[in-house]
């Protein structure tokens, strides 16, 4: 062990048994925090227990570093270790150990007066705490850091929705012409699918504010006090300020992870919502002389180190990215949450990693994705005009007036022949200028009548 | 057009353009009930805004026709069209403009006085038509066949919870030897997974609800009337008792398909939950002689057309199987909700019978799991008490006695000179007989203290 | 048993067992031809070793029945059985025993004079006879159906690719405009994908190729000749035309699908290829008057049931909802092909359906993108021409001249000024106007110099 | 820009509008030193062609200084950014710039005399030069890491399959009882899946070793010399001992990933038979007591922080971690490999950062597997044999003798008795003692006769 770590053999075991992936795999961040807070309330509720108050102190003082981020330098384990978290579990034991021995003066690796196992893993196992600490950091993840970040994107697509109310426009089905719609309403999708998202976040989090903790090594919660589940569960409610409750049933939250694939099915539907999106916003703001160019969005960036001039949508290029990774980051999760085995789950850092990783990114490139695009779209209303009134789908106003058959007869024929729609309609004579002026207006084609 | 047909020359013509899979890949028939209940809906709706009551009433008449799957011979086509479900649409609106016809005494072909898009598709487009249909057709099949499916599995394993509640054997972890639980509580995590599977799915259905009728087109319910949509949600609710409503936006529900891959989601969680309670059966049942031999399974059939004698654990194969087929599908699904384009996405068809495929699969495959396997399951008391009373993890009952450290080395002792857990300890001096069984009772571990 | 079927009691208890899916999740009648194939082939085989010849020719010419299609009637199981297929080998060789028995005057039911396990399936096992079929039928779909339909749409790319060379137009990276190429450069990657997923199927093949017959229960080949499998992988070889051989380990051969998880990634690969050029074409397809408009695409059915006119480019569509399905079906396959335990992988069933139907998909959709869609594009060279002489992206080939950072803000200053390359490029004194002319040539632009 | 970095203002802007999931989430370095061997071999041909041989020779010492990893904290852009990798291409042109403007004496940030764009990105464009590095880099992981550690585990195994050769054990189908086999035989089909794999990761490198350099912009090599791909792959080859060439059509090396979503598709079916075999060691080497105990692993940590003397089989833990994550990796690399438009595929980063991480953590996980669990696997003969001669399944070696329906009598018979097959035989009288003894051999049941 190196003089200057807390952590001590097991730790070291673990890094010459795993050499896996090198230091970009490490155990995230936000896990070693959770573990922090875990075992802060695991103390304390300990102590009420009959710990040792000068143990319980130590120990307490040192986990709020580790959840501080204090001592991350002590973590250097990767994701690719044993499944169920168990050496990450006493790495953090051997650190909070040896860092409360020295705050109690003690000798670091002595295990006293501090033991990583008897004292700071006390009524617990890697079983129960390492689940624990993966619901405490995907629920903070997801309150921190996505749910924010798609609020802040449905807040600005929602005042873009408002902004663009007035502007009149094509549709498109099939990517084809079709009858027209108002920007606004266009945009108004977008905000229905991301506020949808965020309840669908949300819909998955009761089952990921249950805690295992209690359960210890198979769910029984053998080798714990009648009470410490609760209270444990209470005591990182009130560190976090997250509604954490103690699981209903361990066995389940040891041996299965389905509230992750769940959690993770919810941030894959939002994924599609994103690729879907932004999908749309860089085939709009298309061109800017051979697209669509209905949108003109932010120039951020030089857009080729070849093309001189080009502006690239590339703020829509990290979201569809960002929208692959979590697609393939839920089958990982759905792969690992399938292969549990009797009363244990062993894929449970991958699951992690995964969940994590997927709530970061949605979550940093909503953030992104607004800040640097969303905000500064602006409608090309000239473009947007032009194509509406060259649109040949605006027949479909007719219909209820001559049918189907006589209006399709129309588009037909100004499409064969390069003429307006009222030209193709008086030529072919089933119909007046005058009830063409009436009937094909685009302003009354927004809505039922 | 066959002559004993109602379809016409639209659906003919697709049966031409798309050969493609065959018979197998025919649009799903739960689709086509959905479109008869949609169509007749709007029938009715329609007559409140003035369509000829006879008119009206022969559509009515044939539409309850094809719900009620008495027309299904004349839904030749695949799901390999377009990819707005048009041709199903048409192919619909055909027969039932045929069969009204006939019933009105008119002539086949005639588009009189029954006319397939003026009348059967008035106030409809396929693009609002289309992810109607798709919705009731899920939401059908999960109250009809999935949640019943699961509510019965759900049931039969809290039974065998209940019959397994006193029998104690050794816990498994990292698929190795661990401390004790009882059978029930094993079984506990099963009925844990498969109740919080139903709640999974529910919670997805309120979006499932939302119904596009009335969005026609692009969303924006031209050739509508106020009050169409809401109407035709209220019908379609009444129709099939269940609480479906209008989409409050109806650019969203025919741009995207979030609300199915978020059901889609919420099956593939439930396809976890089986893969691993499958899982745990079959190696629980192994054997008969060289396996972990502590479940009992009904011997069904001849397991082997070379090794007489065989039984093997095929419901639990027909489970898993099913399994990597939902998170197959919810690939399959995800892909196509992600790709849609402005305002329509082009992936319906192959999206609605991946939905309808993973419902269907789950629910049966639920119910044949239930009735040919977990009801018949028998525990081998016998074994599981050899196996629990040879355990080395009954160690850890030691440990807030003595220690972890002298815990460790009375098990490693045990093992290495392949004695009993009692007979290292005192060897090692650690404890006493006495105190060796009364702090080692395996019955005192199944919980806290 | 029905009285009119030749199946047997194992083949109906499987279906009151297995109630899961219904008809349309019946094993493919592809490995239900296998089967026969390899019933004749191991028939001839047995003969050799003595087996008596009036019953081996009975069961050869009941095989050659089942591997017509002449008995289809008779396979009424779906895949969702026992993991093994061993149901259906039985079903295979109830109805070959019952049919063989029939040829020869004996009694339905009697398995006299042919027993179905003790003659049809002699020197076999389910769990070498099923894995053996499925690589017949694999190989069979992949040469009838998937690499035809890959070269007739490479043959029909090929000559558009050659037919649209002199066109020259603008190129698009990040979806905005770009500098030039050819509409048959443009072509000429989907030639280039198209080739090389051939090349990716073939590259699959030779470990597809390999049959398990001759290794029984587990892979030792217990209960067979030495010889056996060598000569009936070359009997199927001689039946079917392609170059199978016995697979060098039969314990492999049954207890893992690899061979089958390579072709299904082959054909993955090949389902993005699809995807990339299908989504290509709509949008260079799309309008008629608000999209690129670059490619006319054949206009084959009404596109609409509201919209009239309307044309839809449905066929691109049908391509990309079998490219969502095969990656869906790859993931099945995948999450199947990894869960083999010991001596046996025991989702054989749904793997082989998976691939079998993205075989099919693939070939089918193949031809019917090429006869309806590909073969009849032209090209809009009037739009084509408009776009690429406005284009701003021709100044890249200023870059030699005066450097990227000049060009670039001639472009900015057109773009901004609404005006050409050319005005921009002498009002900001960079060149003259006949140094324009002579270096910004497209047709110089098209290749390196 | 910080005074002590090499990079300028265009990877500054990058960081600033790309603050998308941190540190973790950089671009590989692997991408970055394959940028260092392009731009070495681009500056050496473009001296050929007339570039001034002293800025050539900077640029040259630079680029090795990137390639040699010496600049590797001058690379601060995540993956997350425009989806072409041009901000990583421009980081590199600016780190490589004003490294060569400081080798040649200049002032940092001058762009003179090495121009970031003019010189060191001469005759490139990030189109063909990500792509590029893309190849280089997963060329490079595939054969440094991938398949030496892929070699070293195959190794390992066949050492163990020889090892094992002549112990007979219990074969388990279904996870049940089977007729015998040697354990070395069973672990020659992990070989053979082993070696398949590494054969299936070679077939899709030819495909890999194809450059787009040379393609710049859209493909047509614009802006460079005849020859200039040539020679850029021929030097790219030599200074890295691998077989590039340039891409025979680079249109199709731009705008679609086939290649590497090929490559992804081998490396998921190593991932599929790496679960597999993981999965087969823990479970056969499952106990102490209570699991199938057939193998003996090697005790590399403590397995439990709450049960002492618990050892797990953490290496296939890591193992099947892996193949879950490789899995999902696959995912992504699929849904960005389909979703490319026109002349260019917009998910390059996403693709490559999932390729080189799946072929990095198999490369490492088999390495480790090997060292740490493999090598160290013994037998547990004792438990072997009393498994084996326990089994009902032998009752299989009867089938040639005395039939199937008999045989299976026999073995139901002495299952029901809990007696030897011995027993029941002769107790049923189907055969003597003598006859039992010439015809059930273990020894005998090992291959074909």
């Amino acid at each position: 062990v190196p003089n200057d770590k807390y952590y001590g053999a097991q730790t070291v075991r673990s890094t010459m048994n795993f050499k896996i992936g090198g230091v970009s795999e490490r155990m995230p961040v936000q896990v070693i925090r959770a573990f922090g807070i875990l075992k802060r309330a695991a103390a304390e509720v300990n102590q009420d227990y009959g710990l040792d108050p000068k143990i319980a102190n130590a120990i307490i003082k040192a986990a709020d570093e580790v959840s501080e981020g204090k001592l991350n330098d002590h973590f250097p384990l990767v994701v690719w270790q044993t499944g169920s978290g168990t050496q990450t579990n006493m790495n953090v034991n051997e650190v909070i150990s040896n860092r409360a021995i020295e705050i109690m003066g003690g000798k670091l690796g002595s295990k006293d007066p501090v033991h990583p196992n008897d004292h700071v893993n006390k009524s617990q196992s890697s079983n129960d705490t390492f689940p624990t600490a993966m619901h405490i950091a995907a629920a903070q993840e997801v309150n921190e850091v996505l749910l924010p970040g798609l609020q802040k994107l449905q807040d600005a697509l929602e005042a873009k929705s408002k902004e663009f109310s007035q502007i009149i426009k094509i549709g498109r089905t099939h990517t084809q012409d079709a009858v027209p719609l108002t920007l606004g309403q266009e945009f108004s999708a977008y905000v229905q699918q991301i506020k949808y998202g965020a309840a669908r976040i949300k819909s998955a989090m009761p089952r990921v504010y249950e805690l295992a903790a209690g359960g210890t090594a198979v769910g029984t919660g053998l080798n714990t006090r009648i009470g410490f589940a609760e209270k444990v569960a209470a005591k990182v409610s009130s560190l976090t300020g997250l509604s954490f409750i103690t699981a209903p049933n361990k066995f389940e939250a040891l041996a299965a992870h389905d509230a992750l694939v769940e959690l993770s099915g919810a941030m894959n539907t939002v994924a599609c919502s994103l690729m879907k999106i932004a999908n749309d916003i860089r085939f709009l703001g298309s061109g800017p002389r051979s697209g669509l160019g209905e949108l003109i969005l932010p120039e951020n960036e030089p857009g080729s180190s070849i093309m001189p001039g080009k502006v690239n949508p590339t703020q829509c290029e990290a979201v569809t990215m960002v929208a692959a990774q979590v697609m393939g980051n839920h089958v990982a999760v759905t792969v690992g949450g399938s292969n549990g085995h009797f009363e244990l789950n062993v894929f449970k850092p991958m699951i992690i990693k995964n969940v994590l990783n997927s709530a970061r990114l949605l979550g940093d490139v909503s953030v992104s994705f607004t800040d640097n695009c969303v905000v500064g779209i602006q409608a090309n209303t000239e473009r947007i005009n032009k194509l509406m009134n060259e649109s040949l789908m605006l027949v479909t106003a007719l219909n209820p007036h001559i049918g189907y058959d006589k209006s399709a007869k129309i588009a037909k024929t100004a499409h064969k022949e390069g003429t307006t729609l009222k030209e193709a309609a008086i030529k072919l004579g089933f119909l007046t200028s005058e009830q063409f002026d009436q009937w094909v207006k685009p302003k009354d084609m927004l809505g039922p009548q």
